[in-house]
């Protein structure tokens, strides 16, 4: 199936553009989570104990000890168990993992697996931001499509067409260009006005709806800019848009909706990420991400609905 | 030890510029590495047999099925035994790593720790051209420097100064950030000539040089284009210069040696991958291999001494 079709029929089936980021870090993770899976609450140690797994320093005092390939795929299984039905989307940032060395690469094959259980009709993109020329961008291709089967990358285009290329030719997989962030550094380069008087930005979505192959090219514009989403959506009707910022980074999200979707109120994908999966740092964090997750669809629904353009 | 007088000693040992571009590829590897360690030559396959690791068509016909993750450990270990006398550097770009799996990237652990033993005085680079913003360049951070250990690693700075700053401050750490790339396609955006009349990469390159917390940072400019690496030069008078595509990508040794260096003939490095590693595809691959690095260790010099910046 095309990418653009399994995009729009995960977003019809839970009548959400919500993604999730599932950018875990088991610093901001409840005590539950990182408790052993048997057994009672691990005691707290005096000291820090090298070389048992990631630690963490104890707010009463003393260090206290977790696996953590244990406690990310724990916790992204009750995160995405308790989301599944109101989300179209998951959006690993792959730093995170990588941060937890291999163990945390084996975490997120196993949190893999288990959306691809879980949440089947759910699109699953991986935050990477891989960007280089040629060969390198054909093995970080293989690296995500083929290897990891993600259906859908984020790309880093500073090095310019030839760093996106590599990526398009397979409808099945989409590929999101980072055209505007949703950080304020995003000024620093990507709003260079440059000569016709626009924004590099806004050049790059031009050459990008320009280029020939790219049924399965999509961008990344923050919301925190939605005066920029609505020009660059004018520029690219037709491709989807992942919108990162509303959650944390305070992006407005009825600006973001209405300026991000296409003409049917479709292909926007608007992530929170730290606002879903840290919405409580208590036992009741899935709960909480529920809640947070299914509210933030009825933002956006009533937008769609105000535009006439609601589920039906 | 401070970066920079790191590389400079390993410079010194070497009385080199030259760095290893460990940019492995099996397709491209002599079969003799692909081959078992022990017994004789795998016989060829009518078909090719999915589930035992990578595999190679013939060239008679028929399918080689190989072990991944031990070919490129003996590869590389092969090319860093023959060639750590003559060089200052290595770089493996992780790409092709991550192309492989798990099984890449545990080769390339095993690389790095034979580079530590084998060759204790070079600098070991990851080319990972990383660039997400705040907490996900913390992130990333904490992998190439905390989980992996490399010495430096390759920054894309699009997302502006903010995906850069998180980097810095370690003055044992070298951040080379992206400039100008090596390939045609660079030109897209970096040459983008913004208000005041400079391209894009002129811009970068000077609100780089005015950051505070600048210590440990270099830049990445290719040598395909040595009237800008000049250019770049010149406003960045004492950062570390790590300079590709001198090899298969066709940049001019000498313009690339004479714009690159600092005024003391020193912090550039002048990468290598394709033609040194895979000067043979034969058997005699490390032997070519060391002639290859040889040959363009030399040829730098021999502008150095020109320039009255030698080894003495």
């Amino acid at each position: 199936m095309e990418f653009v079709d399994r995009l729009l029929a995960a977003s019809e089936a839970a009548r959400s553009l919500v993604c999730v980021g599932l950018d875990v870090d088991p610093v901001l993770m409840p005590m539950e989570v990182l408790r052993p899976a048997k057994g009672g609450p691990a005691a707290a140690q005096d000291e820090r104990v090298a070389g048992q797994g990631q630690d963490r320093r104890l707010a009463g005092g003393g260090w206290f000890s977790y696996d953590a390939e244990r406690a990310v795929v724990e916790f992204n299984r009750a995160i995405v168990d308790a989301t599944a039905d109101l989300v179209c989307a998951y959006k690993p940032n792959i730093a995170f993992y990588e941060a937890l060395g291999l163990p945390g690469l084996r975490a997120l094959e196993a949190t893999v697996s288990h959306i691809r259980d879980a949440a089947p009709d759910c699109v699953l993109i991986v935050d990477c931001k891989r960007g280089d020329i040629g060969n390198v961008a054909t093995a970080y291709a293989t690296a995500m499509f083929d290897v990891w089967g993600f259906d859908a990358v984020t790309v880093n285009p500073w090095g310019g067409m030839e760093t996106v290329e590599p990526w398009l030719g397979r409808p099945d997989r989409g590929v999101f260009v980072w055209c505007r962030g949703s950080n304020p550094g995003s000024s620093d380069l990507q709003d260079l006005v440059v000569a016709g008087g626009e924004p590099v930005y806004m050049r790059l979505a031009r050459d990008l709806s320009a280029l020939p192959a790219q049924d399965n090219l999509g961008l990344v514009v923050g919301a925190t800019a939605p005066e920029q989403l609505a020009d660059v959506r004018e520029v690219c009707p037709d491709m989807p848009i992942l919108i990162p910022g509303v959650g944390a980074q305070g992006g407005d999200l009825e600006a973001s909706v209405r300026s991000g979707v296409d003409a049917n109120g479709r292909l926007a994908i608007i992530n929170s990420g730290r606002g879903i999966i840290y919405a409580s740092s208590g036992d009741d964090f899935a709960e909480a991400a529920r809640i947070a997750a299914g509210e933030l669809r009825d933002g956006i629904n009533v937008t769609l609905d105000d535009m006439g353009l609601g589920w039906g």
